[in-house]
């Protein structure tokens, strides 16, 4: 969309809001759908190898005795992370956007339809690693959870508050590196809150495990109030 | 652009094709207007928190006895980077793009016109944190220079092709966190060139100062060939 606001004419801007509009409307449905089947959908979120892949094979395996998990995998390029997903076990398809910088909800139905999760589970999506375009996107999900590595420095709420204003949740990976990088993780938190108070946030390393725990407990609650068969 | 792509449509696809012609139309005057002043032009892109800015205010601490550099800074919020390069004593202007994703040739105009940089210097533009959307915008910048850090892993030329593609350099940086991370230099490098055979490539570290040497080699060189007043 941002790639038209440059562009100020009524022509684009009414074209624009007609393709937000339709997106919205697939991203309506495909809720409905993830509804029917009680299913809980999240939408994973983050700059290019912030972690999303090894956050997400390692939360499938600590987890998958209590929920089963599926994965809708997008990416400009390459089934590389669909193969690491489908080798811990967990259904998974793959979604190939070319150019395009992030999913869109008629690709995640397309996904969902050929991946057919099964009821009372959970589906995680995968989106294109932009810390950017993603945030415009309502793809039906039921929250968007953005991950932020420590690499990437702790002023990145500030600079790219609108992912971070969509989001319910910011998880804080690689902390095992905080010896090695300028971050300051009290203040990365500050700032995220200052765009988003009601910011759920979890610093962990996926790698080493630390931190972990508070994730998946806030994946459990989510799961229990969404599928009301493992109350 | 790839926004638009998701959606088929005639009219879309036409309008697509409008704004990039304007964009490409409005780079093409930027470029004759940094070849009046005998100005080189580099358009800095990559992942949020890559380490461009860590990295242009290294360059310009270290080369400005030699180089007049300035930069345009490109970022969603915040003028957090241009205070920083400010405090090396060049000249910046700042760019907010709000919601959008990526610089356009027009807001690069709008820069230089405010920043009026000297004939026979750098001009330096820091693009917004993206990976993706600034690979289709050309801003009439005389090369484009892909950042990628070590902590976003190794085979990043390959699920982003079209940046590396875009571009006529790749700066791996952070290698000084290389000993922490999962990351093969030597993988990372025949992916890139699988993706641009014509590729330069510099592994750096800003902070220790690892392999600046090379960057700043490319660099001389461009601005001699570039600025005749140089040679």
């Amino acid at each position: 969309m941002s790639h038209i606001h440059a562009q100020m004419h009524g022509r684009t801007i009414s074209l624009e809001q007609d393709l937000l509009q339709k997106n919205n409307l697939i991203a309506a449905q495909n809720r409905h759908w993830f509804q029917a089947r009680n299913i809980l959908a999240l939408n994973l979120v983050s700059s290019p190898g912030a972690g999303k892949t090894t956050l997400l094979t390692r939360t499938i395996e600590d987890l998958q005795q209590d929920i089963t998990i599926s994965v809708i995998e997008g990416d400009q390029e390459t089934a590389n992370d669909a193969q690491k997903i489908r080798e811990t076990g967990c259904r998974v398809v793959q979604i190939n956007t070319g150019t395009g910088c992030h999913l869109e909800a008629n690709m995640v139905r397309k996904g969902y339809q050929e991946l057919d999760p099964p009821s009372n589970s959970l589906v995680a999506i995968e989106n294109v690693g932009n810390l950017v375009c993603p945030a415009l996107f309502d793809l039906g999900e039921d929250a968007k959870v953005a991950i932020l590595s420590v690499t990437e420095g702790d002023d990145k709420p500030l600079k790219y508050p609108h992912m971070f204003r969509a989001s319910q949740v910011m998880i804080l990976t690689k902390i095992d590196l905080l010896p090695y990088v300028q971050f300051d993780l009290d203040r990365c938190q500050e700032y995220a809150r200052q765009v988003n108070p009601k910011l759920e946030i979890f610093p962990v390393s996926a790698v080493k495990g630390d931190g972990l725990n508070n994730w998946y407990e806030w994946l459990n609650m989510k799961v229990s109030s969404t599928l009301p068969s493992l109350n």
